[in-house]
């Protein structure tokens, strides 16, 4: 099988997921929206359904060291609830599959599914179904939640256009700030198995990377105020990669205010004492699981009046590019360097 | 976390699952039907939505020296629409996670989605969504498939009476000859690495545990001809198993003919060159992927027309137990045999 060998690596996890997509054709006039957006959309006799899936690997995407069974019941469930909100969907059902190997004790497990109820129960969502399995190495969790929307209201990755606002709801880069110091603490007690980590007064970034919330009192605002965003998407990647996201699949430039990032002032501290700019946390970080969206101008009166919304630029055509405004006042082209699942 | 310690194998797969969803409550009205069928029911509005998930995990599910990917691809995506057959709905979607080391190139995972883009194309679904990432160790994926009922028309394992007739599709216990074939094959090149295995002969076999089909014909022509099944479940673990779910969860007892159960006669040559009871093949084998379902008698005369179903059995009240009638003459309780996907 191997007598020509690409590495998966050479490709990236974009490059890669364009790749095994590319001759994929929807056969079903049931399939609205397919793969390449956060979720896709399919059409259930009139309303709409929102279905997307997401898997979590020990070791590449959570490290069981410093992350509570609880905490990652909870964030498996709310990383793929984050989905959902992101297509203007309301989270209904979630199917969970997992594989565990004979290191965990059914005690273990438990303390896993009381964090996976527990976001269940706080988001008003149906555990319906799942698959229980041994694995080989570690723990593997996949979920697939499953959404519903009014016929038409969701929104894609697809429709900004030249002139929208551009939102992002929360605060950013803190996930990723909170990772680096479970990391350190990691590093500290594996040197010195005595040192008790000291988080207390860190408990916001911490509950960033550990706890995330899916924006789902956004999208209700949002339908509230008959607020229709033009595109939306969580982020996961970090602003830059979510935003050049839209662009891309919308055919648009942007320009994003440095200045006009939102940004708690743990996260900001937290960056300085890591002598990382904070701003590349915003932009690179990614894990925030917030939500990023265009509207049109005309609707900035309303979206001010939301303080959980900071509108951080605007969109332009796509000949002016992806740039980011200094705080100095220089521009600098957008680059997406997220966090590459298939880097190390 | 492990002040007591209570090992997973101590429960057995179905014992986990009881124990994981004994406090799991719905809050949707839309949830018809959660956990502990072959998919979940969901109304839409009207009409029907039919989901259900499963993970495969290498060197848990399937061993890569001798299962192709391209086989591996078709037979992921296979038996998850076989548990939306299972409810009586016709499969429309599927969305795909996969885990993969760097130990498999671009090529490789070609193959793979080569088979998996088979079998949406043979079963006419769309491949609407999934996540991609990497692996500490081998291949896992996990498959979510979306299938359409008419209000009602799907079903469960729980509806089977006294006196309906169980009936099976196909032939039972070929996977499980064909897999000990393989493994045996297997061992001698791995002792040999000269010697090429001779397969040639056994295409059938080999066939039912490397590229199962999910039985959406019997569900089409169940439908075309009128008759709604009481029961219905597919073999995954083992006809034994299996009818001991849908007796359990209707709460009612069987009568098993070991001389009804269908088989071919490739499984009972090879069963006998292994010198094991091609009836054990057929009740704790497994994989074969085949409808089992229960109808009211008054069917009795339309079923028979269909040469792919066999009359194995009736159903009994629960009191009498769930019994095979062995070619002796012979009663003997029914046991669930099936893999254990915890033990070794």
């Amino acid at each position: 099988m191997d007598e020509q060998r690409t590495e998966i690596a050479s490709l990236g996890e974009f490059g890669l997921i364009d790749h095994l997509t590319k001759n994929n054709e929807t056969m079903q006039a049931g399939t609205l929206l397919s793969v390449g957006d956060d979720a896709a959309v399919i059409d259930q006799f009139g309303k709409q359904c929102v279905v997307s899936t997401d898997m979590l690997i020990e070791g590449i995407h959570f490290d069981l060291m410093y992350t509570p069974l609880k905490h990652l019941g909870y964030k498996a469930v709310a990383v793929n609830l984050s989905d959902i909100c992101a297509m203007n969907a309301t989270p209904t059902q979630i199917l969970m599959s997992i594989g565990i190997s004979n290191r965990f004790s059914l005690e273990a497990i438990d303390e896993f599914y009381e964090g996976v109820y527990a976001a269940c129960r706080r988001y008003n969502v149906d555990l319906v179904g799942g698959d229980t399995s041994s694995s080989q190495k570690g723990f593997i969790v996949s979920i697939t939640a499953i959404g519903e929307v009014s016929p038409n209201e969701y929104v894609t990755r697809s429709g900004a256009k030249k002139n929208d606002l551009i939102c992002v709801s929360g605060d950013l880069g803190g996930a990723y700030v909170g990772l680096q110091l479970l990391e350190r603490e990691k590093r500290i007690f594996l040197e010195n198995p005595g040192v008790q980590p000291e988080l207390n007064d860190k408990a916001y970034i911490v509950g960033r990377i550990l706890k995330p919330e899916p924006r789902a009192d956004i999208v209700n605002w949002l339908q509230e105020k008959g607020i229709k965003p033009t595109s939306m998407i969580d982020i996961s990647d970090g602003l830059s990669s979510e935003l050049l996201h839209i662009c891309k699949q919308s055919g648009v430039g942007c320009v994003l205010y440095e200045d006009k990032i939102p940004m708690h002032t743990e996260t900001r501290e937290m960056a300085f004492e890591f002598q990382i700019d904070p701003t590349l946390c915003a932009l690179s970080g990614g894990e925030d699981y917030e939500l990023l969206f265009t509207i049109p101008q005309e609707e900035y009166e309303k979206i001010v009046l939301n303080e959980q919304v900071s509108v951080i630029g605007y969109i332009t055509d796509a000949s002016e590019g992806s740039h980011l405004l200094t705080r100095q006042g220089n521009k600098h082209p957008l680059k997406a360097q997220g966090w590459n699942a298939f880097e190390g």
